[in-house]
């Protein structure tokens, strides 16, 4: 492979994920850690990063690391711009950030995204980018409609290699929130329950039903009395809550797309079979895609030579 | 007045309100304290109603009591049944609840209302149908569309002086648990900002734009973006994200009625013109109506006869 060994970085909120990614552009060992960006006191971000890659460096030397995600955010080390949409997702070899590593080799740091919808509000993607160029890279494929479920769920619309517009929705977050924090977790015991999946479902269809947006407002309330009037148990009531929000996300998150494509689902196997069996109740077609696809995006950059056109490895 | 003078309590989860009620009607005295029933320990709900009366008892003698409120619910004093929609609000005074008050005289208890929409999801209230009550009588309608904006606001449409359905919205509540357990709390500082009028209705415009419920969860995420990309200060940030939850009510609750009659909001001066304020960037007539109408739907009650046909006062 063109660029050789390598060390692919994936640095989010609250996890590090490192590759060592052979000249063949395989997996050759992987660490992953605690240490997000959120985590690291006094901007020591070289300091962990030196840490972190300690025993790679000790059997192979220095070699170059190509990073993605929240690093490049204000809060991380260096600030990457952010792209504006469009992005042609093969190009973005040619917007990195290049960081003086000190005691490790050349880092290259992948800028992220920036849309504005049409009445001008804004929303930022990091590092989701360069998983759906891995996602690309890997099955060949040059569009589609992605969802990359979790705390802040992302949805993205691709067409011919180009990521032409996305959304965040802050699912995760707000299940978080409104479970512990609001009067709905009072009926669903203080520890988190067992998954219901007759509880899901039902959230699942009342969540995708027709409506404008402020009834997610009052659909909420059910969480509260169906326990109430009909006696749900906690697990049901958590369960239909959770099923509720990923329901009205699906539904929402599909209208980005052109309708003619499944979902293309970027999540570990657990959150995966969730939104699968909530796309399952309401008809929409899904694939299911690998998770960790940031290494795959850094294999397809380095594969581009971005590491030679920055000085060689 | 038919039955004489009378003691009107509103009894919340965390306020007190009681009103002495001469036999014309009229307010004569008021007190209001912090004894929601979230605050009564050990279920001495007797106690503090005996406390709270005990000036008035001096000067009256014992005086029958008429409540409405939580204090009607599973965490109250006695659980007063709901009573199912469509309910004629003059006809409560025939499923009042009667307490042995003890050192006190009778005591009315007003009933809950309970609703389920065409998919079965049930809703409830308790106070709410009494200030409606009262709403009604004060200004001699039979029909309208109400809301009566807070932590849980109730929307209510009433024809012919029957509460034919309701919704309840989490706004208040969400708004908290958003401001105050998620990320978009970050870039809104700690303390409570100074209302910001644009960025108020900014968020009324783009909570209310077309969408499905799903699109409220990627809304609220532009509190956050327009701080990070177009460096809105924290006010302008909190304004939005109220803006944003009130606009998406009042656009999806104003769907509840007929779309013929204004929004009438019962609420205190500051709430009626945030969402007065609200209404008028969506084109939504309001009307402005009195809040702390529960008295007046207790003297409504009083009127009925309800004194003397339980054996007189």
């Amino acid at each position: 492979m063109s660029g050789g060994m390598f060390i692919s970085v994936d640095w989010g909120t609250t996890s590090f994920r490192s590759v060592l990614v052979g000249a063949d552009g395989l997996a050759m060992d992987a660490r992953e850690s605690a240490a997000g960006i959120m985590s690291v006191q006094d901007q020591a971000f070289q300091a962990v990063l030196v840490e972190e890659t300690a025993v790679w460096r000790r059997l192979h030397g220095r070699l170059p690391i190509v990073m993605s995600g929240m690093i490049g955010s204000r809060q991380g080390w260096v600030e990457a711009p952010y792209l504006p949409t469009p992005v042609d997702l093969t190009a973005l070899g040619s917007s990195l950030v290049w960081i003086d590593g000190g005691p490790l080799s050349q880092i290259a740091l992948v800028p992220g995204v920036e849309t504005r919808d049409v009445t001008g509000v804004p929303d930022v993607m990091r590092g989701e980018e360069t998983q759906i160029l891995g996602a690309l890279e890997t099955s060949g494929r040059r569009d589609g409609l992605f969802v990359m479920p979790g705390t802040h769920s992302k949805w993205v619309w691709v067409e011919g290699g180009r990521l032409l517009r996305f959304q965040t929705f802050m699912t995760g977050e707000v299940f978080a929130a409104l479970r512990g924090h609001t009067i709905l977790g009072r009926l669903m015991g203080d520890n988190p329950q067992t998954f219901d999946t007759d509880g899901f479902q039902r959230g699942v269809v009342a969540g995708a039903a027709p409506g404008s947006p402020g009834h997610l407002l009052t659909r909420v309330f059910a969480a509260r009395t169906h326990g109430l009037r009909d006696d749900w148990p906690p697990q049901q009531l958590e369960s239909y809550l959770s099923g509720l929000l990923i329901g009205a996300e699906l539904k929402s998150g599909a209208e980005l797309g052109d309708g003619g494509r499944p979902i293309a689902i970027v999540a570990n196997a657990k959150l995966t079979e969730l939104y699968a069996n909530a796309a399952g109740m309401l008809g929409l077609p899904i694939e299911r895609v690998a998770e960790n696809l940031a290494v795959a995006g850094h294999v397809a950059l380095v594969r581009q030579g971005i590491l030679e056109a920055h000085g060689g490895a």
